[in-house]
């Protein structure tokens, strides 16, 4: 098997004409590299899922955006921004939840919104600057995440992920999987369980896929045999990813990290969640703020090539997250170093730190 | 939709000729009542899950060694009984693991050597009765377990439940539902959430489909969205089912039972094991002496219909069952009354209780 690490999941062509992503919706069968240009492409690929992962999400935004800016034939900057502006919102709109799609588009129109004085073409070619800057600045914290997450952890260890805060959710490494690439480069050895994570199996399709396919010693197991897992003492650490952190530590994950947290608790496993300083939202006072988004009932209804597996008419409840609460978080792990409770003040130290960078 | 309980789920049809049992294999998707005469049928049917669940297995091959018994032509006891081992052992190599089948078969064979001195019709009319009889306990345990289970929760209560421990896994009622069908009757009107229960999906295919099929507000989730749906406050008592009880009152049930009782302990949910007597085994001191089942790992790498959902060459790690701690359990509930902790006590006082009767 070849490794995943060899192709970026998410990056502008050479060309700059192109987002260049992983088709994800076709692993672990295939590898397959789409080359988008069109807007309504774009915003279909980050819809159905074709790149995911809040990271990964918002470095496609960015590049989608520049790409639509390129194409605006405009004679004024107030011709131009309103154009920009449409297109932005058209992005924003393939999915609710994800606050780095919005971030990232919110980044990219201050660009615009900085250069006023300057010709079309130069806010273009800022833009291009700009998009290419939040692909770089994303491997980076990946990378000190990466290092930081590793202090927590010792060779041998045997870690538990949910969902896919990887290779696959950033543009290279991942979040949660960090220290997992990292260790294993450093020859840690470790042993990591990936819960497949229902509905959609990101963690069978993807996680197991990216790690073993870097040769890690990974086991794949049910959602639901987690707490097996740990009873039997072969978890030591816990890492997932976030979509949000609120200002108390209350972190939004995909639809079952709670129940990991709780589970982590019972068994005294320190439960970690990795998150870029990017999906800490000081303005969020705590978890209950965080709308979570629900999704059709049918996707947990019907398997895929479309075998029926609960009756006609069944009332479904489809929550794509859940918010897992700060006093089951042993640490929250970003890329300016390690936050632990009381998280209302250590998240605040780490923006201070972040801002005196 | 029609009522499922309107079908028992395993009889004796009217003439004595013929097993009656609803093909699960079809359900959610048609109700399909099969008559099966001929033992290779009847081995089938046990072997491929068209009957399934302890107790109605039990059933199954008491009614199906009646059917053996009655058409065995044999001048002497001496070849009659040697012609009813042969279809007793065959039988019982239909699913070999399971307690209840062997556990019915012997019973039935007590019946052939109490008997030896009458004529091998007299032998086969006691056999007709004595599984008549194993059906019509097996409702009247239900019903009991019913019983006992609805003085725990009121009206109006959200419920939850794992897997299938319903009138699909036994003649009527179930073990786990008795308790919902019981206050449905008595206009109690229950929310119900069924863990859909990977990887074979009985919660989806089996239990969300009985219960909505007799008008009972029923929920479809995911297992991992059971963690939100309590901390939600849309659960007041959770029932499940169990395989084994060992004498200290650890329960082993479908995996993933042990993460719906951590997450109830959590959340201050009342858990409740609903265990017919039959599966209280005081010979097993705690649930560590429990051999727990590992099915091929191909089970959770691919989706029906062949679609493979993980990457080929992954480890995984697919247990059968779990085993919950006793301090997880509020109550077990049995036909004989209902045992708190300390179990070890109780659960004798059950005993004890049943042996007066």
């Amino acid at each position: 098997m070849e490794s995943i690490l060899n192709y970026d999941t998410v990056t502008l062509d050479d060309a700059n004409s192109a987002l260049v992503i992983i088709d994800q919706t076709l692993l672990p069968g295939e590898i397959k590299m789409l080359h988008l240009t069109k807007q309504q492409e774009i915003w279909e690929a980050i819809q159905v899922l074709r790149v995911r992962g809040a990271p990964a999400i918002g470095v496609a935004a960015a590049i989608g955006i520049y790409l639509a800016a390129k194409e605006i034939q405009a004679d004024t900057y107030e011709t131009f921004y309103q154009q920009f502006r449409a297109a932005s919102d058209y992005l924003n709109s393939a999915r609710p939840t994800a606050v780095n799609l919005s971030w990232a588009l919110k980044r990219m129109e201050k660009v615009v919104l900085e250069n006023k004085a300057r010709s079309v073409a130069e806010i273009q070619s800022k833009l291009r600057c700009e998009c290419e800057t939040i692909w770089a600045e994303d491997i980076d914290v990946c990378r000190r995440l990466g290092e930081n997450g590793l202090t927590l952890v010792k060779p041998g260890d045997g870690l538990l992920t949910h969902c896919n805060a990887g290779h696959l959710a950033t543009v290279r490494y991942g979040t949660a999987t960090a220290p997992i690439y990292l260790g294993h480069e450093k020859g840690y050895h470790f042993r990591v369980f990936c819960d497949e994570t229902r509905p959609l199996l990101q963690g069978a399709r993807l996680t197991s896929f990216e790690l073993s396919s870097t040769g890690i010693d990974t086991t794949l197991i049910c959602d639901n045999m987690a707490a097996s897992v740990m009873k039997k003492g072969l978890v030591q650490a816990v890492f997932v990813g976030c979509d949000r952190v609120a200002a108390n530590g209350d972190a939004a994950n995909k639809i079952g990290t709670l129940g990991v947290a709780v589970l982590a608790k019972r068994y005294g496993i320190p439960f970690y969640v990795v998150a870029p300083s990017s999906t800490i939202d000081m303005e969020t006072a705590t978890g209950d703020e965080i709308v979570i988004e629900e999704r059709d009932g049918e996707e947990i209804c019907e398997m895929w090539y479309k075998k029926r597996m609960a009756p006609e008419g069944v009332k479904t409840w489809n929550p794509s997250f859940d918010v897992t609460d700060h006093d089951l978080i042993t640490a929250i792990v970003t890329e300016w170093g390690i936050a632990h409770a009381p998280y209302k003040e250590s998240l605040r130290d780490i923006f201070r730190k972040k801002e005196e960078a």
